[in-house]
Parts: C-alpha cells; structure tokens; sequence
C-alpha cells in the first residue's frame, strides 16, 4: 500500500484502481446515511483530494461526524473522474482517525475577517487564502536567494543586536538585560551601561547597510536578508515594527547599476513564484485581487520607469490634480503623490532618482549640483516605495563633510570611514523590504497578512 | 576592450593576447626599477590574478609604489604562462587608481592572530582565512535553502521579538522602548509594560520552534531559519550572544523521520560545499584543519550511528578513561562525553537518542517508559551537539500533565495546546546551530570567526 501525497496525485501519473494511502486534514465533510464526501488536504499542495465514503465502511457512521481539522489516514483506491470537475477522487476502504479535533474549531467553513484571522494566526494558514500568501512568501524568499546566489554575491548575516544606528534616524528598541525594575546608575544619575550585558547600550539593527559594504569590498557582490526592526508608533496597514529586508550592495558599480540589478532580481522573483505557485496565484486573482496575475505579468515583462525628482515635481507641479500637499520642489513625497506618479503617469514600476540630500541618508553620494545625491526609489503601482537604493558616497572628504553638516559623530564611524581609507571604490546597493514585495506579489493590503506573527505597537502574541 | 572578472578568467576560456580590463584590490605588489608584479584579488573569486607591470608604463613609478589594498583598474593582455605556477597572467598596458589606500593599511602581509583579526571585523573578509570562512558560511546557508526547498519545505519567518520563551528556560534578551533613565511604574512598585511598546513585557526570541509548528499542521513540512539570542554569561569559543537557527519541522513524521532528513540535509550541504568551494577549503585544509577535508568527504560519505542514552551511558560506565565527571544515568552529558563518543567509539557523526526527560524540553514526546523522551542530538566529532530534534507531544493530555508537573501556565501557551485539539498529528523536527555547521565546514574552531561581527558578553562592536 503505496503512502502518497496529494501534490504526486495531481503531478504524477497514477492509474484508476491504484491502492493508495493518504494522511492530512478534513476541509468540508458531508454526508448522507449511505455516502459522503471529504475535501482533504495533506499540506503538500493547495489543491484537496476528494474523498468518498460510503457505508460499507464499518466506523462510517462515526466518520462522517468528524469535525472539520480532524486528521485522518485514508486508505483507498483512486478512481479516475475525467467526466467531473476534479480529475480523481478517492474511494476509501478504510478511515483512521490520527488526531481529533473538537467541533469548536474556530475556522468553520464560513468566511471571517482578516482581524479576526490574525486573532488565530496559529491557525489561518490552514485557510485558503493563508496557505497561498504564506507558500508564496517563502518561495519569493527562495527565489531571492537563488537569484543573487546564481550571480555570486555572497549572503553576509549582519548583526541583529548593534551599537549603531544606520540610518543616523530611526526609532529604535533598546535591548538589555539589566533589571528594569531596579536600573543600576552612575553616579552622576544616569543609567550604567557598563552592568549591562554589551557593556554598553544596544538596540535592534533597523539596517544592515553599514554592516554589510565592508563585505562588498572583498567579495564585490554580497547582500543581507534578516530581520529588522523600527519602533514607529505606526498604525498603518504597511508599517510593522518587525519585518525582513534583503540589501545587495556591489562594488564597482553605480546608480544605473543597482537600479539594474534589483529591477532583474524582482523580475526573476515574480517569474518564480508565477511558475511555481500557479495554483495559489489563481486563488489569490480570483478571490483578493482581480488584477493580480495581469499586474505580475506585466511587471515582469515591462522596462521599468526612471525619472529624476526634479522631473517628477515638475510632472506633480502640472498636474490637474488637487493634491492634499501641494508639491514643490524640496518636498519629501508622499503617498498621493507616489501613487500619482506610479498609477496614472507610468502606470508601471518606476525609478525616481536623485533627491534632494535633505532627507536621504548620510551616506548617499554628492550629485555634482551641491543639492541632491545619487538615490532611486522605485516605486510601484498599490505599494508606492518598495525599493530604496543609492551609489555610496566613496570621497572620504565629501562624506566626512556631509557628516559634520549633520552634526554625526566621526569617533562612532571609524571603521565605516576606514572603508574610503584603505582601497575605496565606487559602490552602491539598495534594500527591499520583504513584506512589501510579498504584498504585491500576493494582492494582500494589509502587512499584518503577509507576516506569520506580526509585530506592532501593541501586538506582540504568540 | 573587455571588463572581466577574475573568476571567469579562471573558469572561461581567454587566448594568449586577449585585451581585457580587471578591477581590484592589490593583495601584494613588489617591483624593481624596470618590472614588478602585483597579486590582485577582485572579490570574485579565492585566488589572485598576477598583474605584470614594467617601467614602459608612464606611471611606472608611482603604481610600483601602491600601498597594501589600494583599488586599481588594470587594462591589459592576457598572456598564457603555462610552464608557471598560475595559468596565465595580465601584462598591463595602463593603470588607474580607483581608491587610494593608506600605508598604515592593518592587514599588512605578514599573519595575524584570529584576536587582532576580530578588532578589524571590517577589513578581515580581504584575508584568505575569512574570504574563505565567509564564502562558505554564505553557500552553506543557500545550501540549506536549496534543499529544504527542493523537498517542498515551506519557509517560515518566525518572529524575533516575542512575549513566550520556547525552551521554558533560557536566559533572555530584554526588549523595550521605556525611558531606561526613568522606567515608569505601576501603584505596587512595579515596571509599568502597559507603557511598553506592545503593553507587555518582550524579549529576543530563543528559538522558533513553537511558533514554526503550527505551520507544519497546514504546509506539512516547514522551517525557520533566522537569528535567535541567548544571554548567557558563556565565555567559549562555542557560545555566542546571536546565532541563527535553522529549525525545521515534520508533519506525519516521527523519531526516526526527522533524524534521517537531517542526516540527509548536513550530508546535501557538505556536498554543495564541496563542490562550490574547492579553493577556499583547499586553503583551510592546508593552513588551518589538516583533517578538514577527509573529514567532510567521511561525514558526506557515511552512514551516521545511532545509539540510546541509555547504552551511551553503559558504553561510558564501562570505559577505560578517568573522566572528570563520572557518567551515570541521570547525567546530562558533559563535552569530554561526548567527545568520547562521537571521537573514540564511532569517529563519525552519532545521533544519541531517547534522553531523560529531566534535561529534555517539555514539548518532546514521553516514551512508555515513562522516564525518557524520544529526543535526538547529533553530536559529530570536534564540535560536540550539531542537531537537536525531537518527536513533539502530540497527545494532549499527557502533554498538559508534563507542563503541569514542570509548574508551568497553561495560557501562556493556549495557542500551542490548540494545536493538539484542533487536528493533531505526529510531528517531529530538529535544530541546526548554523555556525557549528560552520564550524563544522571550515575547520574553524572560534564560533568568533565564523560569524561577520561576533556578539558576546562585553561585545557589540560594529
């Protein structure tokens, strides 16, 4: 007796009367005194395999009750149904019941809201719609991997745990193990980090950038993928206060040449997850969004966008729309202005470039016109911002310039500027964030659906 | 005229004559008045390109001059020298200075210690030594992808900050975004969370295991692998403050089930090793484990053993070696145990199985015995514990009866019970510690150099 999966039933060849064993969960029972039917998944693949039972089964009686989620191990034998909507079914000779459940299972067949889902996050992958946003986020996790790793960069793990802050902003989360409840202080007053057990104070990273170029400058093409963390009083459906980000960083390469590599590496990302989740892409368009499958394909298929800011607010200047901020050249875009640019201009991903210095990082380099620095943003449509990149500011002159104008502290970025001391080169890099990849290749609007467990001001279970 | 890399001039095939362009680091360079000779490394590949420069050149004696890692661009021919040491060398026509480098470069070409090394975290990835280390950290962690992946393994990322503690022990990373200076408190004297930012009390994540496993009650099979944080007060050189886990988890699977994927899972990864790095572990195997390569070809090669506690311990009783703690039944396992174990008795990797419940966590499974659990550890020859897994409770009662007797709150884990209550099965899984394996592949034997910018007490540099 053959034990199968349900994934080789539908992409294997298996003929009509094959004794076959299968173990997974009940989705739908029902049944009448003499026959019922099953829809049951195994995990392996989206698709159920249905059941038939009939009363000839000695316990049949007691099988058909089983509550949805109960796990069962069906012996049988498949039958061919080429006539009907499924292309098989199973007649089973024998149920086992491996592990019950009790018929207050929380997700009845009925359809529930998103918030209450995230209220049985250890229980909605189970449902359709979760079983595809949660496969197909770690395929295009796997995808990332595969598609930098094929093209020599290596995977640096930057540390979670740092004493800098990247972004020379940010909120951050403290990180200790000193005794809130009696902090130890110095004696003039103030906390005594040297208790504590960096011996210094310590947040979580909310970038690995700074970490990761050393890297570049010995292997060329490297990149991170990890958690990283903003303690934003965010209540936004695309803000969390934990979330994934993947940052290449090249050396020898400019602005075009980043923006290049990552408009390749999210091509390559919907291709895989267009081959290999065809069937929870076909849920997902008919079920969330009905523009999924068309808006993925074009992406992939379409040259990206570019435009300078300046262009673009010029563009946003003219424009027969009435903006609730009005643009101006020197104002930091926001989301209606994002999705002006995305939806209606170009009406596919693109590359806003150069910014004003005012309100990009430190490290981003000089454009020659003293005002703005080489950064591009891509920006796409229903996201807005899902790529930030830039060339890295190589001149230790100019950055150390740019540091003093921002009143930093050099002594905390020695190595970091040890980096334009020994050996520089022109290098640049850019940083997607995960979640936000994987809304727009899921269809899913709210970031809380995309995360296993989300983390957000307030909400820490599980 | 070509820009190309070093490693497809290795891999590739170039004719004697071809005009190409390189760009890189210099590694060393030494010269006379009419000719010298620069190794230079481009980050592409483990090994140099010589670059061959005579006082033709018009800027002769000022490259000749080059500090140690300055970045230079190189045009030239390639010239084919196969009576040579190396198969071909680059006669440059012209040499441009991309990033200069300061002659005070730290990494000069005589050895340091792996100590010095660590202080310059940023500049080691440029030495044989740590490229090597870092390039197979990063394919072995694709490695593990690849495979998990390629056998329909879901990836799960499991969060970081939480409010449970997985192994019920563990001493743990305070997370927290209240005034330290001025920690808020409640009428009875106590931390105030409710002003924390998720209104409660949360820490660094230990272990992804109980949140992973609901997802393999819907995907079947499932993994993590991310960081996870241990506040020990440990000084070894195999304990680090942040470390990254690769958990995976079975559906359907039992003991036996578990250990054979992780068995076949190390042996995948040492083979991808194997066969993308053959110059770095070259390198290691030469200059820092002479054993390194018969070991892994013997580990990739072997079928591991497989042995009880209990007759462990009987093997142990029975030795002729005067340990320093005398092994008895009860005993957790001390390092010189199983150093003799797995180094004198198997001399391969040996699963130790089926552990005392007393040091074993509170979700593995009770054997009939009722005094051992079906637990699993690979311990492997050098480095001690590389896998633990385990056979997970999946019986209800007996699980609540377990956390009862360890005084342990139920709510806390509500969710977790859920799963054996709403359909549960058989399920197993194990853990990796991702730098062991690390370890483990290269031959390293401080758990500092494996890791880009190591945490341990006293040290969060970078």
């Amino acid at each position: 007796m053959q034990e199968v999966l349900v994934k080789d039933l539908y992409k294997k060849e298996f003929a009509d009367g094959d004794k076959i064993t299968v173990s997974g969960w009940i989705r739908t029972i029902r049944g009448s005194k003499r026959v019922g039917f099953i829809e049951l998944n195994d995990g392996s693949f989206f698709k159920n395999v249905q059941v038939v039972i009939t009363s000839d089964m000695e316990n049949y009686a007691e099988v058909v009750k089983y509550p949805i989620s109960t796990t069962i191990k069906v012996v049988g034998e498949l039958a061919l149904t080429p006539k009907a909507q499924q292309p098989f079914e199973i007649h089973a000779t024998e149920i086992v019941e491996e592990g019950s459940s009790d018929a207050d299972y929380p997700l009845q067949k009925k359809a529930h809201s998103y918030e209450f889902m995230r209220t049985v996050a250890h229980l909605r992958p189970r449902t359709n719609t979760f079983y595809s946003v949660f496969r197909i986020r770690s395929l295009a996790a796997f995808a990332i991997h595969e598609y930098l790793q094929h093209n020599d960069f290596v995977y640096v793990h930057t540390p979670i745990i740092t004493s800098s802050d990247a972004e020379g902003a940010g909120e951050m989360f403290e990180v200790t193990t000193l005794d809130m409840n009696n902090v130890p202080k110095t004696d003039d007053g103030k906390v005594d980090y040297s208790q504590d057990f960096f011996k210094k104070e310590t947040n979580l990273t909310v970038s690995g950038q700074l970490e990761v170029e050393p890297f570049a400058l010995a292997f060329r093409n490297v990149y991170t993928f990890g958690p990283t963390f903003r303690a934003e009083n965010s209540h936004t459906g695309r803000h969390a206060s934990e979330f994934w980000m993947i940052e290449p960083e090249l050396a020898f390469a400019d602005l075009k040449d980043e923006m290049d590599c990552s408009e390749e590496l999210l091509k390559y990302v919907i291709n895989y997850v267009m081959d290999h989740a065809k069937e929870e892409l076909d849920f997902l368009n008919e079920n969330v969004d009905n523009t999924l499958i068309d808006r993925l394909k074009a992406t992939a298929g379409e040259e990206f966008a570019h435009v300078t800011y300046t262009e673009a607010i010029d563009i946003l200047e003219k424009a027969d729309v009435d903006f609730e901020v009005k643009p101006y050249w020197g104002l930091d875009l926001e989301s209606e202005h994002e999705r002006y640019l995305s939806e209606k201009i170009y009406k596919k991903p693109v590359f806003i470039t150069d910014y004003p210095k005012e309100f990009k990082a430190f490290y981003m380099r000089a454009n020659d016109d003293g005002k703005t620095v080489a950064a591009a943003d891509l920006l796409v449509p229903e996201i807005g911002e899902l790529i930030g990149g830039s060339q890295r500011e190589e001149r230790l002159d100019k950055l150390e310039a740019r540091m003093a104008e921002l009143d930093m502290n050099e002594d905390d970025y020695k190595w970091y500027l040890e980096l334009r001391k020994y050996g520089g080169t022109v290098h640049s890099g850019f940083g997607i964030g995960f979640e936000r990849l994987v809304m727009y290749i899921t269809g899913m609007e709210n970031i809380r659906d995309v995360i296993a467990y989300p983390r957000t001001p307030g909400n820490a279970e599980f």
